[in-house]
């Protein structure tokens, strides 16, 4: 038994410069469905989720150059920025999370584009970010 | 259409320091199997694979302190790796990517952990590393 347990990765979230250019990449190369571009004000970010089997890819695409996402890519380039676990009870798992010592961003769910989530700091999970989001109420 | 269909996202790969301590991390604090470590000489990696709901975690360990792993590492930090997409028919889908301009690294398919495989270069995919694995062995 862990603190928590993972039964889906919900989506993998992938950092660009240029979405709109990425999407059509995406669907010109690996076949997958255009989706809708979204403006996500209170991130910085524009965003896609696009639906690959059982799982999403979501792109992002900074929109405040002095942002998280926009560091991000000055750091280490385009690439993976975090994957997404669907956990039961996100909010008794964020609570035991920080109770046994892992760095949890998110002490409370939120509500962000793939349903109730909370993020876990990247420095307690070996270098990955990871999101987790209510099973319950995620969007797939 | 895509020069490729991908259907189902096969994996995610993290590149990691100690495999053994982060397998048991996944399982303690995520509550995934604790998968067997196996080495594969040939990539200069220790390697796990987990299943989480329809798709797979692969940890990779480099054991070559000059081989493109650790170099990963030591450039951007343990991390996500690549990501693997399944698809049909590899061979053909290797090809047409070549054909078509998109710089892989595998021009045929060959034997990797997840079934047969290629390598598309990160520099053609928006930094991203993907791997294809041929959806009618790949490895679930």
């Amino acid at each position: 038994m862990g603190i928590c347990t993972v039964q889906h990765i919900n989506h993998v979230c992938i950092a660009v410069k240029d979405i709109d250019e990425t999407v059509r990449f995406y669907r010109d190369v690996f076949g997958v469905a255009e989706a809708e571009v979204v403006d996500i004000e209170d991130q910085a970010v524009r965003a896609a989720l696009i639906q690959v089997g059982g799982s999403q890819l979501e792109f992002i695409e900074p929109t405040d150059p002095n942002g998280g996402v926009a560091k991000f890519i000055e750091r280490r380039g385009e690439g993976v920025h975090h994957i997404c676990f669907e956990v039961e009870n996100l909010g008794g798992t964020l609570r035991r999370l920080d109770e046994q010592g892992i760095a949890v961003i998110d002490r409370e769910p939120r509500e962000g584009l793939s349903g109730t989530i909370g993020f876990i700091h990247p420095k307690a999970t070996r270098g990955v970010l990871i999101e987790l989001v209510d099973q319950d109420d995620a969007r797939r």
